[in-house]
């Protein structure tokens, strides 16, 4: 890929002695619902859009494409979403993205109102799963001149690549991919597979639940609270997917 | 390190075929100030003053060290801190562990508010700088068993480790190292370097430039903003320190 087409993601800059080195590029982006603040987050620029409308469904207040672009005020860092959205957001909604609402038990209670259980979706090989960070992979310029880019991968069940963003975020790249996903009239992702680069938390489980995705992949180690959330809405959740090995920690039964 | 002093950073889960895995505990925090909700954090238990305190610090919210407790309540997953706070929290501090404030320059100028520019402090050979990562392992017995838990680690000058936290978030782990060091009347940071055990973000150069530290190391890749804070700040900012080799991304004369 040429430097214009990752000129969003990365930069320059100058080290001692001369030296260079190309770093992931992270600005705050202000997500605006009917020209209100809703929240901000630090991002890596691009697919902002997609971005806002991944997070709004993730939030459980869209469950639609909405409008969405940047405004002119604040040039590149302001994204505008139409409203209105499904419920108020409140105060709450402000610190999602690093949290989950109150504590356990009452956590997991309110994803189950946002998030139906899996549908039983495809039955897919340990092989092809296990094999999907390196399909990933292959779509991460960034992280490859960077190493400072996560990846959210969205496949389909023989393994087709059909979207994949990167993002200083992972809670972002996986916005990013679920938004583009709405745009496309794919949500919910029944019959699909959503893999990260990274480790598996709470908040991933949470956005793939309510995305209606079935199986999550990851290349590293779950949480806790990530396995329980995943149990409970019977996903399928697999960690540590590495090429020749991966553990399932939820959902065996679509591993073939 | 035995079993009974990892519980709160460790559970075994079932994976199916009868075999067992161990993995990160990540549970919410609800933090309390004069009995009011402030902020929710994923978050793996124990510390959970530190990370309060640590937590209102990098806000800008105290300046010394407040009693803080867990409250009987909601057992276990809310930690009390006593009052006042140095301005009115707002809505804003409900998000800023996955945000900065508002947007570009703006979010720079707000940390200008909070962080006076670093110190001289002290000056470090690089040899000990690439090896403050292997110290950091050492005291990471979360990571070894459940490749889950990022790490923050506190040294001084001499390469002496003071504190190490573990945490499923690292922005949690950085919180409850420098949360310790206010109890300890260690603030500001004037001398010391700080360790992170994964990327850097911008966010992580925020809590650092708050708590006074002059010298942030990182394992991973910084992103842009967090180069552009550490040279603002005059912060010296180090990443990919593994053993023999880093890049110095901000503040050389303090590399020697």
């Amino acid at each position: 890929m040429d430097d214009a087409g990752l000129g969003h993601l990365i930069r320059a800059v100058e080290l001692g002695g001369g030296e260079r080195d190309e770093v992931a590029v992270e600005e705050p982006l202000e997500i605006r619902v009917g020209g209100e603040p809703l929240a901000v987050t630090m991002r890596t620029p691009g697919h902002d859009e997609e971005l806002a409308l991944g997070f709004l469904l993730g939030e459980g207040l869209i469950d639609r494409a909405h409008d969405a672009g940047p405004t002119s005020d604040l040039a590149g860092n302001v994204v505008e979403v139409e409203g209105p959205l499904l419920r108020d957001a409140g105060a709450r909604s402000f610190y999602t993205s690093s949290s989950c609402g109150v504590c356990g038990k009452g956590a997991l209670e309110e994803v189950a109102v946002h998030a139906e259980p899996a549908a039983p979706g495809p039955v897919v090989s340990r092989t092809v799963l296990a094999g999907l960070p390196e399909r990933l992979l292959a779509a991460q310029p960034g992280f490859a001149r960077t190493g400072g880019l996560h990846a959210t991968g969205l496949f389909d069940a023989a393994a087709i690549l059909l979207t994949a963003r990167e993002d200083v975020g992972r809670h972002n790249a996986m916005d990013k991919v679920i938004g583009r996903a709405l745009l496309d009239g794919r949500v919910p992702l029944r019959e699909l597979v959503l893999c990260v680069s990274g480790r598996l938390s709470f908040e991933l489980v949470q956005k793939a639940a309510v995305a209606g995705c079935p199986i999550l992949v990851g290349v590293g180690a779950p949480s806790s609270l990530a396995i329980a959330l995943a149990r409970e809405q019977r996903m399928t959740l697999i960690g540590f997917a590495r090429g020749d090995a991966l553990n399932v920690y939820a959902g065996e039964e679509r591993v073939g």
